[in-house]
């Protein structure tokens, strides 16, 4: 972002009064949004209505396998749906109106999985994992139908996994922007160890983390109340970050403002 | 503003994903600020920076008789502040990324008096009164100095007015936007019949209407607490205000976009 500061002067009856405007960046930020296995986009435009009201450019889609390309729902693999990600992130952060260093990716369950492997690929600098699940590296370019078949995913996940040993937990612990974790208490499909393995990996770097357990939920957030519960947090969160980003340049030209005044007056 | 909902498609590995892109209004609100007698813009920078966080043009500027033009003290009148206050109104307004049906006007004391009069010459949508004065119509042009010495004015602010009998109020029961009126509650320069007929007369028309008392504060919000308290009150308000306008945009473009694709479903 680049907010500006400028003083100027209003004729008004011949006279000249003195005026500043603080103006915000022209480009805003970018929200893509990533949905989970057996999702789509659709479920994504809810969240994204409201993130619109921050002033970003909110992007949702359909993952490779999902409404219309469902023919590929048992061919579509990881490297495919990565790609997919790839070409979406690419095609927000290329739109002129869009500030490509404030990105935030959105991601659920698996998308939230490639959205973590996503940030060592592209700059990311607000990073949500909702549910996010983790698959061991093995069979990368398996089927990801086909992976629940291969591995044991029930003992994989009821481990806490290093973040050395899992490519999104990597990815987690080399992410140094600002991360928010959002978990169901009652998860049967992606159990707390997950969870807590990705906190572990984000405490490595990141600038900040932000987690919150939203009770008596299961994966799909099952209820509106759930479904509340997560917006509430993921809005109040990204609310904070965009915010907050724009109100520290502000803060900071209004700094830089006072400071040259005051030269100014003691020269 | 103008909120707008896209599909697209994304083209990857020969597949082509459908995607769907929300983007708020390229032009967005105006914050015009303006001081109160015996102020200057500088304090309203501290606010300016705050609000500035939402996505904003903030505008602050010396009235004249202040600051530079401070050999007007004297002499300068209402006319001449309100001919101020139009001139940077027309300036903020005129600029090419300020949508002018969104412009918020948050006037302190005297400068809230002229805010609400503003109200009745040019759009204000959000219109933010923080211990706002009044002063009998009579004797218009006057130096505004010259006002304390031929009314009575502590005898005027300790009555309740009706809304149909001073040029202020009469402005605020015709304003039909959004207004925020924060009371100090041991104000002794605007006591607090004043702030009990700009509510009335808000509560004619204005679309909503919040009112704040900051406890245990004078006129000027002496000290770090009562200054803070009116920072938190405005930004929340305008927060509601500027975040609400845009998600609601939003909301509307997303019901518009299920609907239309509900509809070609069934046909």
């Amino acid at each position: 972002m680049e907010t500006t500061l400028e003083t100027l002067e209003l004729p008004v009856d011949g006279e000249r009064l003195a005026a500043t405007v603080l103006s915000p960046a022209r480009r805003i930020p970018g929200v893509l949004f990533v949905h989970g296995w057996g999702g789509s986009q659709r479920h994504d435009l809810r969240r994204a209505r409201e993130i619109a009201g921050l002033g970003c450019v909110c992007l949702t889609f359909d993952l490779r396998g999902h409404e219309r390309t469902a023919a590929l729902h048992e061919t579509a693999n990881r490297e495919q749906n990565l790609a997919d990600l790839l070409a979406a992130y690419d095609w927000l952060a290329a739109r002129p109106d869009v500030d490509a260093e404030s990105i935030a990716v959105i991601g659920i369950s698996y998308g939230g999985y490639l959205a973590a492997i996503l940030s060592t690929m592209r700059p990311v600098r607000w990073l949500a994992l909702r549910s996010a699940a983790l698959y061991p590296d093995e069979h990368w370019d398996l089927p990801k139908r086909e992976l629940h078949r291969r591995s044991d995913l029930v003992a994989y996940r009821l481990q806490r996994i290093d973040p050395e040993a899992n490519r999104a937990l990597r990815a987690c612990a080399r992410f140094a922007g600002d991360a928010l974790v959002v978990a169901a208490e009652n998860d049967a499909v992606v159990p707390r160890p997950v969870t807590e393995s990705f906190v572990t990996a984000l405490g490595r770097g990141a600038r900040s983390l932000t987690l919150r357990v939203v009770p008596d939920a299961d994966h799909a957030l099952t209820g509106k109340a759930s479904q509340q519960a997560y917006t509430t947090h993921l809005v109040a969160w990204l609310t904070e970050m965009v915010v907050g980003a724009r109100r520290d340049e502000a803060k900071a030209r209004v700094v830089e403002h006072i400071g040259r005044e005051k030269a100014g007056l003691s020269s």
